[in-house]
């Protein structure tokens, strides 16, 4: 209750503003997250109840475009970030990130076909969260594959093949995981600005010269209202060009499972067989959304003319096998087996399947894809909390695609589980939010929109 | 991240639906408030995270006047309530509250007024609080006055005198305790909704039949701006009569310390002297409110036909010296020594006091009343935070009235103090803030507005 004569940044201050509206300062923003980073139990010099009401009042007030910036530079160097320096002389980092989806595995495809035209793709992911798949997840399916790489080590892998797949590790951006921990439990996982924060010091942290976003909308992702998605996307970019990084969003719609498989290993096998040159109908538009993420990084690099020339160089990378070669050499020196990549199908070993016949004619026109992805994850390939494990084998195959006709008695779904007893209740949940009707939907285009910063 | 199955309240989910504005339901609201009162070390049914979280969510989103009532009713029935079925029957029991001021003492005069005319005054106070002072801290400069009456005792005193005067104990409203540690360190103490539900609570945990509440306007009040002042006194009357309790609140001007004196022991001076027939001209003002407050109280429990006629009542219980008799009676059940009001100046011994002259022919025009406050509080009789100790004897001595003529040379204010060097810094404060200009300065009158529950 005191008036206060000290110069430094006293959390319960920055609340206040935030609380009340204003602007923060630079030194407010880099005050507080710099007590975030460096309290210990012995030290609080901010209470996690603080933190939480500070994340309420953002959630409520929303930033400034400057404070966002601030706010993720601040958090984005309150640790270890990746040194490019150690990359040979003029190369280019550039990586990908996805705010979610069901059956996305286009990192897998991306990194080596980036890595194979020549740029560094220094790549450090997620994992499985709600009712979406995480790449690490699916990476630590290969035998041996270590994604718990240092700093120094990950460096090694990007110098010899152009790209390199590892977690998080405590040492970067330790300030997110303060908060991250607090929002999860305190209501304010939903903010697009500390979403943005969240995501973009992580991405950053990475030293990108270059960044594609690919944010999703629809029924499947965590932002369903398109405004919403288009807004979080315009937040990221302007970020990332505000930290000096070239940054693209692209808005894509995940409102069915991006491509053939939905789960661990299977991604993986999917991956596998396009980059080997069989390329599965269902796959169809997981390849077209690969090649144009892939195609938008090669020009932002400066491999490419344009985006559409980035995404044909990008599809004959995949073609000529350079894409494929390189994710050998991605996986041998991350410790991985690559030997069960000759046959994946057998290395495919789910305990149970079922699937899904159609019940009727017409056309396969709606579902709600993220009842889909938790009925990924109830077959055991998700988690229920973080921590557990998540299977291998389990997960589902599409053998429709949002449009197509179908006809009574044909395969719509095959589920596989690690036991019987695991596949009831996600038949149950699949059964119940797949639609078949008499009339071919109307879809929306698979990239509804690109989002630049403007000039 | 997984669907919710369980029908008993989540904390978090409370928290989401505040957060996005929703009206809460009475479940949700009793299952929070419940799991702050119930929560233990062991058992975090709520952390301190998500109370804070839910604090600024409230703050900025509000409460519907149900769901204030409900929160209100919610934390009063966290502990334990006064039983005032152990009064004798129909006894109505009545209290007053203020919002803080300078120089307020007119609870030590209005408690044994009212209940020298038979109502039943269930008194528990607050201690000085940032630039206000407080009646618990005043109370015990009397030798003896013991202020931690158990509820029991409290009783007794109650039934043998009609009022008496204590501090809250830890087993009333015990939420609030939560609630308001939380708030005071993560910048959620000015919602009017979180104020209303704090203060309401532990007053109708009196178990009231009446209530007057005198909130403050003016530039020595928490809230500087009418209207917000406004606000609060409808929400709190609201509140009142929605728990069935009769609720008036009087806005009242606060820009000047009310009466004479501000401090501790010198208020209680201040006071005994009206009761004992001693009417200084510097506390027509405190007379004033205290008889227009106490005439509220005495028209709610039907001792008078209007609020005049109780103002008019209780004037002349003070002068009757009915109500001094009360004062000795309630000092004497609650241990204290009564001789000190035979001479109370003499037992006014501040070790060192100044006296602050005006520098300049004109009218007492201005000040800002917190800023006085602060400088009491400076000069010892308030704290800087909750535990510290404060002097019996230190304060200030108002010479003059806003609109007063004075003249060069003449003393203004006197501050005393337990040593020389704590006079210097209030000193400065008060010369800095008291204003003599040449125009009689506009005046509000004392009681701006009465709020009633519309019928």
């Amino acid at each position: 209750m005191t008036p206060r004569t000290s110069q430094t940044i006293h959390p319960l201050d920055v609340i206040l503003h935030k609380r009340d509206g204003l602007v923060l300062t630079e030194a407010e923003i880099r005050g507080f997250i710099a007590a975030v980073a460096e309290r210990t139990p012995e030290r609080q010099l901010v209470t996690d109840a603080q933190i939480a009401s500070f994340l309420m009042a953002v959630f409520q007030r929303g930033l400034s475009l400057p404070e966002l910036a601030t706010l993720t530079e601040a958090m984005r160097f309150s640790g270890e970030v990746f040194d490019a320096s150690v990359l040979a002389p003029g190369t280019f980092t550039i990586d990908k990130h996805s705010t979610g989806g069901v059956g996305d595995k286009t990192s897998l495809l991306i990194a080596p076909i980036v890595a194979a035209a020549g740029l560094a793709v220094p790549m450090i992911s997620g994992r499985s969260l709600g009712h979406t798949g995480g790449t690490l997840d699916k990476l630590e399916t290969i035998p041996g594959f270590d994604t718990q790489l240092s700093l120094a080590r990950f460096a090694e892998v990007l110098r010899e093949c152009g790209a390199a797949l590892i977690g998080q590790t405590p040492t970067i951006v330790p300030a997110d995981r303060v908060l991250y921990a607090l929002r999860d439990h305190t209501g304010t996982v939903e903010s697009p600005f500390l979403i943005t924060a969240s995501i973009m010091s992580k991405k950053l942290a990475e030293s990108l010269n270059g960044l594609v976003l690919d944010v999703k909308t629809g029924s499947g992702a965590f932002m369903k209202r398109y405004e919403d998605s288009r807004f979080l996307a315009e937040l990221m970019v302007s970020t990332g060009e505000a930290a000096g990084t070239k940054t693209v969003a692209l808005l894509t719609t995940m409102d069915e499972p991006l491509g053939r498989f939905s789960g661990n290993w299977v991604e993986v096998w999917e991956c596998v067989d396009v980059m080997r040159g069989i390329r599965h109908p269902m796959s169809r538009d997981m390849i077209e959304l690969s090649n144009t993420l892939a195609g938008w990084m090669l020009f932002l690099g400066g491999k490419a003319e344009s985006a559409e020339a980035g995404a044909a160089l990008s599809d004959s990378l995949l073609r000529s096998g350079a894409a494929y070669a390189t994710w050998l050499k991605i996986v041998e020196l991350q410790g991985g087996d690559t030997s069960v990549f000759d046959n994946p199908a057998s290395f495919h070993k789910p305990a149970a399947s079922r699937v899904l016949h159609a019940q009727q004619d017409g056309y396969l026109s709606a579902m709600d894809c993220t009842e889909v992805g938790w009925a990924v994850q109830r077959l055991g390939a998700g988690r229920a909390k973080p921590g557990d494990p998540v299977s291998a084998h389990a997960g589902i195959e599409m053998h429709a695609k949002l449009g197509d006709k179908v006809t009574t008695g044909q395969p719509l779904i095959t589920l596989f589980a690690e036991d019987e007893s695991k596949l009831d209740e996600p038949e149950r949940m699949l059964r119940a939010t797949v639609q078949i009707g008499a009339e071919k939907p109307e879809r929306q285009p698979l990239v509804r929109e690109v989002i630049r910063a403007t000039p």
